[in-house]
């Protein structure tokens, strides 16, 4: 039996194509000295993952050609060396996208899961993980919602704006999600109970839209896209309002060309606050988000969304479609390894 | 005896030119009910006038052709049907640019002034006016300023950040002010105490100056410019650490067209908080600021620096000056209009 590697074959220029990766097999790993093998269930397909694929430096170092991709994982411990991990145990990491990951305990983002009940095991990779986490902890530490606030989320029907639009609406709010399909206008106002949806690719002017709907002005804007939604956003703000900074994806195909901001007065004019943030800092927040999450998702008060590709090999096919836009929810893939194998 | 006002003959299209303004003579007014006249002491030239010079609102509508052109003075009152403001009593209003103005209690930002001791009453509009106060609220309240913090100040040598660096050192922050000049690069480290001056004019790469001098990186960018200044400090950030906006000058000379900002990707990656404000949201943090101020002043640890122009005519002239940055410190129209005639 061999461990299937998908690798960096060409550096990644604008969306990512197939033919940027190519699949390996090498022999599954043994683990050394207090090292653990897990066998890979689910890999987390996040827009992070785009700014190591084109040989610069993003938090990470680039991944290098030829080397296995790197990105979060959920997968099952098979054979550990490690007291702490024993087989049958089931953890969350930033690992590679291969059947079989070595770990040590101070692997990046490393994580026991325990999934409660029947609640599936890939929701605690989306909506009862990092999406969910950022989600929650993005407007309530940061943004400070309130009842009765305006709410508006950008990537609207994607993993961590799917959320946000959900929770807001849990705290009485109005929430406009902003995303670039009719299909998924209709998605997150009739499936998610947004009250409205704008798509952004038809709009001539996005903050005219915006204040059409909220004629006072925007409470909330959560940002997971930067660009010209957030310059347009910047125009329709309240007053001492909040921008919530999560993700800027607008730039993340071409990072050399980040688009230009040009309305930045507004900050000044309007008194705003624009906070970025990254859910490792807030980890203390993280439990109490769960508690809350697991209610509602167990109550029927969050829908959860997900975009699972199966198999492996599809896994560089899913990535291009998650970076051009193409998926709604939480994008995962799910290992064809059969588990009775491992 | 006539009243003498600076009127605006042609808009203003970038630096302003003593041409785009006209003074004309008009008789004194007097006061209608619950009205007062003052006689004007002092204008302070501020960079906001700027963006009602070209017939586009910014906060308030433009200043027509024709127009006198409005902005903050000091007078003191000659008549009044307003139980509430005496003769002799000197007031701060927004008002405009002549001899006399009337003012009724609702006068904007009025506030009557109550020098203390020899204190010259021209500190009461910058050091102990809305400068000294925004530089000091900016730095506490939305800076959250600590001691051993690296703090950076652009404009470092205008009204608001000469006081902005001054007041960092007495909160025993390391200080270092980007300005325009060798020469404002001499004035604020030799006479107030910044530990560096930047001259960005004839530097390369701000971000690399500034990260030669803090390699740790900055804990606080009191922001006066925006523009390419803002865009190169995004690069010399700390971790969640604070960009107070105080003002957007690099801009004010051609709206039309702001600096495009592009590295607001860091404000995502470093966590930062960029805040806006304006003072007139914060006037009751306004009496401990000033109490502080003029005891660091008394003390002689906080010096005022003050750019006189003498007598109305030249107050165009002098705002050219202010806004292609050839002044230091506060800004300031003296009238010439002998106190005693009044």
């Amino acid at each position: 039996m061999l461990n299937r590697q998908v690798t960096l074959k060409s550096h990644v220029s604008g969306v990512p194509k197939e033919e940027n990766f190519e699949m390996i097999e090498t022999p599954i790993p043994e683990p050394g000295e207090g090292e653990f093998v897990i066998r890979n269930l689910y890999f987390s397909l996040e827009p992070a993952i785009r700014g190591w694929l084109d040989g610069k430096e993003n938090y990470f170092p680039p991944i290098p050609l030829g080397g296995v991709v790197r990105g979060p994982s959920v997968g099952r411990v098979v054979k550990s060396n490690n007291p702490d991990y024993q087989p049958g145990e089931v953890v969350f990491a930033l690992n590679h996208w291969e059947d079989y990951s070595v770990l040590d305990s101070e692997a990046i983002l490393l994580q026991k899961l325990h999934p409660k009940g029947d609640t599936p095991l890939s929701y605690y990779i989306g909506p009862l993980g990092g999406s969910g986490t950022t989600a929650y902890v993005g407007l309530h530490d940061i943004g400070h919602v309130k009842e009765g606030q305006t709410v508006v989320v950008s990537a609207g029907a994607g993993a961590t704006g799917s959320m946000v639009g959900q929770i807001a609406k849990q705290r009485g709010c109005t929430v406009i999600g902003i995303v670039g399909s009719d299909d998924k206008v209709k998605l997150i106002t009739e499936e998610l109970g947004f009250d409205h949806g704008i798509n952004y690719k038809t709009t001539d002017k996005l903050s005219d839209a915006v204040m059409k709907l909220a004629p006072e002005g925007v409470d909330i804007y959560y940002d997971n896209v930067g660009g010209p939604t957030l310059n347009e956003m910047l125009l329709t703000m309240k007053v001492q309002s909040r921008i919530v900074c999560c993700g800027m994806i607008a730039d993340y195909n071409d990072t050399d060309n980040p688009n230009p901001i040009t309305n930045l007065w507004e900050v000044v004019a309007r008194q705003l606050t624009m906070q970025g943030f990254l859910l490792h800092f807030y980890s203390e927040k993280v439990p109490a988000a769960l508690d809350q999450l697991e209610k509602w998702i167990a109550e029927g008060k969050i829908k959860v969304m997900e975009h699972i590709t199966h198999g492996i090999a599809n896994t560089p096919k899913a990535y291009g479609e998650l970076m051009s836009g193409k998926t709604t929810g939480k994008a995962l893939v799910q290992l064809d390894l059969p588990e009775e194998n491992g």
